[in-house]
């Protein structure tokens, strides 16, 4: 996406690949929104220690990452033995692999490489097959999330206010975000909206992330505390509510999301607003029965006990804010039921929840079986 | 309450009055938790300075502390001359009312004292009367605190799990609190049990004040973020929801308390979990009649942009979180419907939102008009 970086608007995605040098190009996402900066990793282990230290994050963007950390890695090797080629790959894979064990984007990309360089007939056919296939799938992602947009983008009308949750923009996409690409998409149409970004405590990405990309795309915003949404729903200042998703199932229609999503979507029914979930086709699991069998990630206490933000003297700091000695409960996402989501908009089209598994084969599940 | 410093184990109250030396003796509750400390005013200018500054804050410590400085003001006066006197005095009324307008405890509190001071025949005697009204006014609002205790006690039974909002416990009162005074009479009475405090963003209130003073008292508690109240419930782990008020409407049961209160009944509500309001008399307001007469006061952006806490150096810092430049909503409180609400907890007896009216003499309405 366009990012103003002092008097200059420039296009970027949130990786890319330079071919010339061979490297993997990052945005640096945890200097934001106070610091823009690349990272230009030299070789695919810097690249899955940019993967493992979240420098790069969200499902989509570290899936391209992986795929182009491998075809990195391919195109490093020197030799013109084949057979020590795929060796070599090998390698860099199970370590591209391990950069987050529990993530599934990243192996999904690298199998979906790996497929394509198998035919390849010399050492130089598959680097090149390789980078290709990295180009193809980081393509692919950016086409899925233009597809949610055009999906989506009809919910969208002048003068609406948006509420929305966490950062399922482009950062964690490779362009254009999940949540976000309905809004993207309804703007590039001329239509003017106001989006609220709830903080999102405890890491606070919506106060962070989505509200700098929605700065950098123009977009009318302004950043509410989680407690806020309540209020401002009851006062009917909210109409409508677009929220990310880390894992759908697709036989319940049940979203798991970061944590507060599920209360925002309790609220939303209460107050008979519609609230729907945007994801791409990769986010939904067809083989879970129950969102209670979904694990529940809970994260380290320190981050609901203080807040990393930016001192006055310009330098990055945490500070503790809670009680010294109390301790903390921080489970990292929420389940919310299908009977609270109005519908699932995905690249395919717009689903009720509980038709997901009804219309499986055009949302991919015939391809995964 | 009683607190602990360094090794020592000592008792204090919010608020108190030092009649040797004439001062107003405070607990700094801007430095809390990282750091316990008591100012003593010399003068009523500085205490009207202190509740402007919010080194004291919370509905019944504003008003004994207007009520120890209006004393403190009388104390000061050094003829001997009644009508001088009465000017003086008139003097400092207006100026600790002025130190927070909106407030109307302040008020309430130093007309009773002049109510009392009328009486005195000679300077010396009004000075005694105002000491021991201010006295008087301070028990009382411990008493009424403890009558809630005493309320309330009943519905914590051992192993329960409650969540409270926000800080309505004993620095928001002169000792025990109004939300909080059923925890502590029921940890008297042996009861073990856990308590959840939301963090209660922007100005943190539940990860600061309240969680201090649980763990002062040795009450088992954790703070968790403002988001992950539905989880918990969802996943059966919250009893009971205990909150505080700002105003309570007589007429309708509606309770106006921090911003997320109106969250947490609603999920509260959707999970059948009973939700108290705990109250001392005086938050009642028998005139409104509708919730969407009170006004909600709209704060400073920057509380919701970033967060003060500690830094590593030991130094109070605040950080700017958010996308610098992004703006902020940020209103102060909500309004909460009666039916979302099991009972209100009160010195007299705990009632149904909508029989307060019907039981307005119990309550105190008599003597208001």
């Amino acid at each position: 996406m366009n990012v103003n970086i002092g008097r200059k608007r420039s296009h970027f995605r949130t990786v890319a690949f330079d071919l010339k040098k061979n490297r993997v190009l990052l945005i640096e996402q945890r200097l934001l929104p106070h610091q823009f900066k690349i990272v230009a990793t030299r070789d695919y282990r810097e690249t899955a220690q940019a993967i493992t230290d979240m420098v790069v994050r969200g499902a989509g963007a570290i899936g391209a990452t992986a795929a182009y950390g491998l075809a990195q890695g391919a195109r490093a090797f020197t030799g013109r033995n084949l057979e020590k080629f795929h060796a070599h790959l090998e390698k860099v894979y199970q370590r591209l692999k391990a950069a987050r064990p529990t993530a599934v984007d990243p192996v999904n990309a690298m199998d979906q490489l790996r497929r394509q360089v198998a035919s390849g007939l010399s050492v130089t056919e598959c680097q090149t097959l390789a980078c290709d296939a990295a180009e193809a799938f980081a393509n692919e992602d950016v086409a899925h999330c233009r597809e949610i947009g055009e999906q989506g983008a009809s919910l969208i009308t002048d003068g609406m206010r948006v509420l929305t949750h966490c950062n399922a923009g482009w950062l964690a996409f490779v362009d254009i975000g999940s949540a976000t690409a309905p809004l993207y998409t309804a703007q590039s149409a001329g239509r003017k909206f106001h989006v609220f970004c709830s903080e999102t405590r405890p890491r606070s990405q919506g106060a962070t992330l989505t509200a700098w990309e929605l700065a950098q795309q123009g977009v009318s915003h302004q950043v509410i505390a989680d407690n806020a949404a309540g209020h401002l729903m009851q006062r009917g200042e909210v109409d409508l509510v677009i929220v990310g998703s880390d894992r759908t199932l697709g036989r319940t229609g049940e979203v798991a999301n970061k944590i507060g999503t599920y209360t925002r979507a309790v609220l939303a029914k209460k107050h008979n607003i519609p609230f729907y979930v945007a994801i791409p086709l990769s986010t939904i699991d067809w083989n879970l029965k129950s969102g209670l069998d979904i694990p529940i990630e809970e994260r380290h206490e320190e981050e609901v006990l203080g807040a990393w933000g930016t001192a006055q003297s310009g330098k990055r700091t945490y500070v503790r804010v809670a009680n010294p000695g109390s301790g903390a409960r921080n489970p990292g996402f929420d389940v919310t039921p299908a009977d609270l989501i109005t519908g699932i908009i995905t690249p395919a089209g717009i689903f009720k929840p509980k038709k997901l598994w009804l219309n499986r084969m055009r949302l991919g599940f015939a391809s995964e079986s």
